[in-house]
């Protein structure tokens, strides 16, 4: 009888054969010389809507790569891109794909360095390797006990975001996500550990500490949220909002939310009380 | 009414916005500061049967790109490994899979930098990016006219290998290409111009004689065949060899096979015959 198995065990199981520029699989991007390099898979069905537009489906592929790389405050430098297309795919589409990459590669200047090509009889598969540049790489591994924790902007667009595609309503806030490419490159000097949100902050989060071996402690009403009147969990546990989570000694970052602060022990508290790390985790 | 495209307008499409380091797509990799980097797409009933045992599979998807590596004269440095799953994929095969791809990590001393994978409803499909390094990267468009053109070993076994599997029975010939690192890092010193055969030698050639802007002549009595007894044009133009087609201002080179010359003009001649650039083309 086979054995069903998950992603996270599928990632403890590569963990033991990675090599050491991998940083153990545990962060945004593995580093080599100056370089980082992430790679992250999106499938029709899973990732983003069959029907959703491929101009911006195009930058949104690229756009939770470049996240990683915002992540490890790296500029961005090179993206490679692999396509499996439905063969039934029109010329009309591929163009409006095309004109999307071109669009955000000229935007967040980055370069097109390569790809590869595949027609097959099932769904749209993209996946992007992207490559950017550091001087410092900023890792989920550096938060010390005392640091404030930040977060660059408001959290459950992406989850409220993929309610309203549910319901067949476009939402911009899903569809296109926002990089957080020159924070990332300031917060080099500035932050102490980083990761993007893509998860969720509480998922995320937990996952940052666990790579700093601390705990952290939130404050609800310092949390910015999408919609200050709907659900906080449900905000703070959704995917897709790709806003930089990081900690620092300091009191104040420019444009960035002070939501709690890094204790020692482990696990999460919500204003006092210990929370679930609950997070999206595809299928 | 929608368009149809296929895979070779859409290649001539993204190079009017690929960037500098890209090479303009005409090479096995890019080339940026030391690196080479590949990124090359399997689908599951594309470029392996389904059923296609896990082991052997995992390191194949390593090893075509390893393949555009050695094209280029570059050690293995790195790999990343996108995969999305068929959701009922068993424990079992999964860890034949790893174990595949341990083996070969070691084997060709590269280090697995990270990846992503996906659980989804449709077939098998694996995206790897391979990083390698080189103090001079060997490249399509180099070849003169006056050198001779060489290949590292016997074409035609991806071909009747994979006649062999439509039939139902294994050949490794199909199942486990062997990238030519060792050679491809000799050539540095010796060939102008270096690409990897993937799509049969005709095609191939036909490619690097167009980026190095001149023709070539074979002469068949030279050309080294898996089964020297089987057809000659299939042998040479069908897909999966993954040995290396390279020319050189040389009369020999340990180990390969001097099969023509490059002459002034475009197009092939075999045995003073123009010949068609035919080849194995996805679809």
């Amino acid at each position: 009888m086979s054995t069903k198995i998950n992603e996270l065990q599928i990632i403890e199981n590569l963990r033991s054969i990675a090599g050491r520029d991998s940083l153990g699989l545990l962060d945004d991007c593995a580093v080599f010389g100056e370089y980082v390099i992430t790679k992250d898979v999106l499938v029709a069905g899973v990732h983003f809507f069959p029907d959703d537009a491929p101009y911006n489906l195009a930058r949104k592929a690229l756009r939770v790569n470049l996240s990683d790389l915002a992540a490890m405050g790296a500029e961005p430098f090179g993206v490679l891109i692999g396509a499996c297309l439905p063969k039934d795919i029109s010329a009309e589409w591929l163009n409006d794909f095309n004109r999307g990459l071109k669009a955000d590669i000229e935007e967040f200047g980055v370069q097109l360095l390569g790809g590869d090509t595949v027609f097959h009889d099932g769904a749209l598969m993209l996946s992007v390797t992207a490559i950017g540049k550091t001087s410092k790489p900023l890792l989920r591994s550096g938060a010390k006990i005392g640091d404030n924790i930040f977060v660059s902007g408001a959290l459950g667009g992406g989850y409220l975001g993929l309610q309203n595609k549910l319901k067949g309503r476009g939402d911009l806030r899903y569809e296109l996500p926002n990089p957080r490419i020159e924070l990332g490159i300031k917060l080099r000097e500035i932050a102490n550990s980083c990761m993007d949100i893509s998860d969720g902050l509480l998922l995320d989060l937990n996952r940052l500490c666990e790579a700093s071996k601390v705990g952290a402690e939130l404050v609800s009403a310092q949390i910015p949220l999408a919609d200050m009147a709907a659900d906080l969990l449900e905000q703070i546990s959704g995917g897709d909002d790709y806003e930089l989570l990081f900690t620092a000694d300091c009191d104040a970052v420019a444009g960035c939310y002070k939501i709690g602060k890094i204790i020692s022990g482990q696990g999460l508290k919500l204003d006092g009380k210990l929370v679930a790390p609950k997070g999206y985790v595809h299928n």
